[in-house]
């Protein structure tokens, strides 16, 4: 099966703006891309990255700098076989989450993100088609039925949790168990409890 | 296994104040309840309520006034074989997710809620006890091999989201197939997008 990795290369993570630099959010952008690629080659798959813009990775690049719908479109549409297409912000991803992906039955297997993006996909029908925008999680249900595909979804909080806002460091840092963990760690940002509540706070020091 | 539903009877919710008064926090509270409730049978368990005060429920209730801490090692303490608990306002919940708890190995089984807590706790060690405050998952895997229980995580989005603040509105609209997400639905809650994040919005006509 190919497992395509898709990488937004230029200003990435902008939703993190408010407790990492530019220059930052690339570097941490680029560290969960690379433990997202490593976990995939320890589950025994041979990712790919479709990437937004030329990128130095030691695995097959195919650069595509049209927005994520149309870019992914391109490889379904591309591709005999099976698909995988697997978010580059998975912080929280392991081997054995990869397996139960990749392993549920279906013609399309969906795995939301909270807030109901779709963090990973398997697609193993020739007409499915994604469309990223919105509730693309709901979306995806619908267009895989659509097109006479069965669906399964896997349910995975380690699968659902994306990275890209500032309530998702404490998940990483909670559960992460990689270079996006412990980049973050040496970064500053430890585990804070507010009034119960769980987030991060970062030493400037 | 003894299955032990914590609920907070009274003044329950109060992080869902800026988008429910009192009564609806109240009311939503219960629904979610009687949700976690039929899920659980439907599993083929046998619920008990452990409720801080009297409550009409159609399953036996325990009433204990002390903090969640305290009652469930009470209950922890007084049983003798295995007990689950799990929490009230896991709205969603499926059979299929409840089975996936109980049948995982392990003298403790932690299922971790976003931002760190135990949404879900199966317990077949007696001496292990339970400490609900601050990252209580964490807690709880390094208190279970304190008294050398083995350990076993569920990696579940059901599980993880505990409906306790507006943005896990959004999960239950998403996800929801009980009375809880028809009540929402009937306050005039419905899913809002804004500049790609999911969200949702009251409509009050």
């Amino acid at each position: 099966m190919r497992v395509v990795v898709p990488f937004a290369a230029e200003t990435p993570k902008t939703r993190l703006s408010a407790v990492l630099d530019p220059e930052e959010r690339r570097e941490f952008a680029r560290v969960m891309l690379d433990d997202v690629l490593a976990i995939l080659e320890e589950a025994g798959t041979d990712p790919e990255v479709l990437a937004t813009a030329d990128t130095e990775i030691p695995v097959p690049v195919t650069v595509d700098d049209r927005p994520l719908t149309e870019a992914v479109n391109a490889v379904l549409g591309g591709s005999d076989g099976s698909v995988a297409v697997v978010m580059a912000d998975l912080a929280l991803l392991t081997p054995g989450v990869v397996d139960r992906l990749l392993e549920a039955d279906g013609d399309v297997v969906v795995a939301p993100g909270r807030g109901g993006g779709t963090n990973a996909l398997v697609v193993r029908h020739p007409d499915f088609r994604v469309d990223y925008h919105g509730v693309s999680y709901l979306d995806h249900l619908r267009a895989a039925r659509e097109v006479g595909a069965t669906v399964r979804t896997v349910d995975s909080h380690r699968l659902a949790t994306d990275v890209d806002e500032p309530a998702d460091l404490a998940e990483l840092l909670i559960h992460g168990e990689g270079e996006a963990r412990a980049w973050l760690e040496s970064a500053g940002f430890e585990l804070a409890i507010d009034e119960g509540r769980v987030g991060v706070e970062r030493d400037e020091g």
